[in-house]
């Protein structure tokens, strides 16, 4: 039975519902992994004093003019040579462990640094999703990703992080997520020859990686990665969040308890599909789903040990969970013969709650699928859905919740898993004061936040990831760093010159890719209806 | 006497009041030249049909695939040869007419393709102002001109222009007009090494420029030209225009007359200084006329033939009206032997008004000024100000503007010099319906005005300017035509990669020009105080 440390500081709720930040810090957890008790309001003590001391920084990381010294991500940096517990071997015999085995106790206060490191890993592909997702309204390929499968980590700048795309992702528009897949392309003239390139409806939505043999050599096993996008807009979507949640299994999913229910718009977007559109003809769950078999079977079948790592951001973090217990309930990661297990594990990021309490225990004890979400304690997306979708689940003793969801009460949204909380307000990088919420959201932000993190009451200390990259997308470093916001941009949002000195949009040069052949073959291995 | 073509629609007065923008495209003037009566409401009829056969547009201007035959100021362009009423030779033996000594009759409709010409490229350099113009808040510099002197035109991408800039014109913060100096640099650290390569309250705000002998020998004369910025920020400079009309003889300027007036804002702006400050120890006025008379000397020395032709958009086209009417009071355009003097042309665009009727009877008939005034219809800022602040002038008979006057009455402004109106309808380019009235204002919007502008009731056909250049800094094309709107922008907000790997605000190169040394001289020539 795992303890669920599933504390979250909720700034909607009335001041006698919320625990103070410093209760983040000291979770009441059990060494011995028996369940504990949801924390009650009146068992939180403020500790200031704590706060502060994790709140003063050290000056000197500011000024510090030593190269970066384990940036892991951040790869693309000429001759400086990646350090991480990657490269310096601590990974490989300690995988399981980093990947969840034992449920992260012990490894997060003081924090892990190999664990840290992952857990960077995996929020720069989350982050890759946003950087090479294209949705400039005049583009012709509005909603596709820039980049091509084969250059896509070099493109994003994760030259050198040892893993292969081996597919992308797509979901169709989605009518209860209108803000998911984003602007659409603004006009498109009739006779255009690129129609046939791309599509009106279809959305990168994210993408499947393998670790290469050097890599995989260094890490100690054969890691499948897959990475789910977030939302661009702002935050409109998370009003969209008002659907009832509906069993699992209503939408194909293989749960056998009909008890086990997820927010119904991130499962329409999981598993929609439009027959009529080349890159939808799949749902997203089909393409994931045949891609983790294929892979697996595909290494299993080397005897490699294998592993299947989840990864997402805010919207894409509710894909994530939803798709590693997916996987697992499919059983996507066994191999055919149900030798092997691959494990599953989650890795996310400013998540909301994806489902009740019947789905957190099929989640958690049943599948075995481990969940590790980082959150910044004033982000208020891990906040939603809530209990009736605005309470708080820490506001109703953990038998409370089962009761309610037993007798169908309707929304009883839980989180699954182990939370690693983190707070902006100690790093001396960020602004103390925004009325910028969707910077608390930021994915860059949480990076650099990990990149700090010691431990609870901890100095906040940077391990070498530059600062600078928080500001990409958003507007959240102090102006004394002299960061412009927003700052990742195109010269001329693509515009240039042609030879006869005219301005243009250049066409892009764009391979279409169609699904592999064999997914319908590896769907049906799984059970699953082929297209 | 010179008849005044002044009329513009203003959408901001009572239906009755208003002019129909018919009336536009036919201005009641007489060839002879008499003074005529401003246009009463009731002299106006609308022709609605020859206006919609302006708007017909030729469409095979859009997918032509010739290059721009004519594209004044679209100068690098690799191997294709300027073509321009400079290069094939007409403007040589034409120059003084099209520099408005027999204030443009018969030359604006149809219009002159040699003037259009030149209205372009004057355009051009105003238009250089605003691309030369460092306002981000984080750059160090901000303030400045992004391009230094030498390298300017190239830089703006006006190579092969065929002029030199001689000086950078600066102004100091000017509380009267805090809207016209941009935003001010974000943060400086008190131990910035940089902090005495620029100002915190200089503001870069046009440029003195020569033509090469080259040049000069194409156009038939060595020609001065003075381009004044307009401002960056949107419209709110508008709303500071409250200040009464004072005598021009407050400020220094020494006209005779002092019942003539301007608006006080623009000749604060003008006249302001900042003893402190090294590039504002000098007023913009005292380093423009310092400027005009030290080049005017050196060239009537060689016995060349001399103009001078000021420029400017928006709030640049009052410093350009004003800056000239003062060169030609003051007699900066004067050899110091009284021998020769160098006409004094604006071509203006979207400028406001900036005197009242004595200062234009001073300017037009006693200094013979000669001024050309592009506006565009719809632009609501040459509107501004008006008679008592809002009322058009043109809704009171001339006799009525010049008693207020002389009364005086406060505020009775009045437009000077000759209009050539434009209407962004009539291009079917730019979007016929936007709520975004700075679009109107668009100084790129106007040069592509002109480009396709035949005359009164004649086709609007381009004649080769790109039309993407209208989206530089605004949101004006139709989306059909797939240019990104406010495209000019740098790759990642000039944010580069360092050797490791951080991603920096890389310093900019900076050469610091001091004012000339006989700047003092000049001014003494001219009779004002030295410094």
């Amino acid at each position: 039975m795992m303890a669920g440390i599933s504390s979250t500081c909720t700034n909607l709720l009335p001041v006698d519902l919320r625990l103070p930040a410093a209760a983040l810090l000291f979770p009441s957890t059990t060494s011995s992994g028996a369940s504990s008790t949801l924390m009650s309001p009146m068992r939180c003590e403020r500790r200031p004093h704590q706060r502060r001391r994790g709140a003063r920084l050290v000056a000197s990381a500011v000024t510090s003019t030593e190269p970066p010294s384990s940036v892991v991500g951040d790869m693309e940096r000429g001759s400086l040579a990646e350090k991480s517990g990657r490269s310096d071997g601590q990974l490989a015999p300690r995988w399981r462990e980093i990947h969840g085995r034992g449920n992260w106790e012990g490894l997060l206060d003081p924090i892990d640094t190999v664990l840290r490191g992952e857990l960077i890993r995996y929020g720069e592909f989350a982050q890759a999703c946003y950087d090479a997702f294209d949705y400039d309204r005049f583009s012709r390929y509005c909603g596709s990703s820039r980049y091509p499968p084969p250059t896509f980590f070099r493109d994003v700048g994760l030259d050198g992080v040892g893993y292969e795309v081996t597919r992308f992702l797509y979901a169709t528009s989605n009518a209860r997520l209108p803000n998911f897949v984003g602007a659409r392309r603004k006009h498109r003239s009739g006779d255009d020859p690129d129609a046939r390139l791309w599509s009106e409806t279809a959305s990168f939505i994210g993408f499947v990686a393998v670790s290469t043999d050097e890599e995989t050599a260094r890490i100690g096993r054969r890691d499948i990665a897959v990475a789910w996008r977030g939302t661009v807009t702002r935050l409109e979507w998370v009003a969209d969040l008002t659907a009832a949640p509906r069993p699992a299994a209503d939408f194909g999913i293989p749960c056998p308890d009909h008890g086990a229910k997820v927010e119904s718009g991130f499962a329409e977007l999981y598993t929609g599909k439009d027959p009529s559109c080349r890159w939808c003809r799949y749902s997203a769950r089909e393409q994931v789903l045949a891609e983790v078999r294929k892979l697996v079977d595909l290494y299993h079948g080397r005897g490699e040990e294998v592993s299947v790592t989840v990864t997402g951001h805010s919207l894409g973090s509710a894909l994530a969970t939803l798709s590693a217990f997916d996987v697992a309930e499919t059983g996507a990661n066994v191999s055919p013969d149900g030798g092997r297990t691959a494990p599953v594990c989650v890795f996310s990021f400013s998540g909301p709650r994806v489902g009740n309490t019947r789905f957190k225990t099929r989640l958690e004890r049943e599948l075995g699928v481990k969940v590790l979400r980082v959150v910044n304690v004033h982000d208020m997306v891990p906040t939603v859905p809530g209990v009736l979708y605005v309470l708080d689940e820490r506001s109703f003793p953990e038998a409370v919740l089962r009761l309610m969801d037993n007798l169908g009460m309707g929304a009883v949204y839980v989180h699954v898993g182990v939370e690693l909380a983190l707070d902006h307000k100690v790093s001396p990088y960020l602004k103390a004061e925004t009325l910028d919420l969707a910077c608390f959201h930021n994915l860059e932000a949480h990076l650099h936040l990990l990149d700090g993190y010691q431990g609870r009451a901890r100095e906040f200390r940077l391990c070498g990831r530059d600062p600078a990259l928080v500001n990409k997308a958003a507007d959240f470093l102090r102006d004394e760093h002299m960061v412009p916001p927003v700052w990742r941009q195109d010269a001329n949002k693509g515009m240039v010159r042609a030879e006869d000195g005219r301005w243009v949009l250049p066409p892009r040069h764009r391979e279409v890719h169609d699904h592999p052949e064999d997914t319908d073959h590896h769907l049906q291995q799984l059970g699953l209806a082929a297209n």
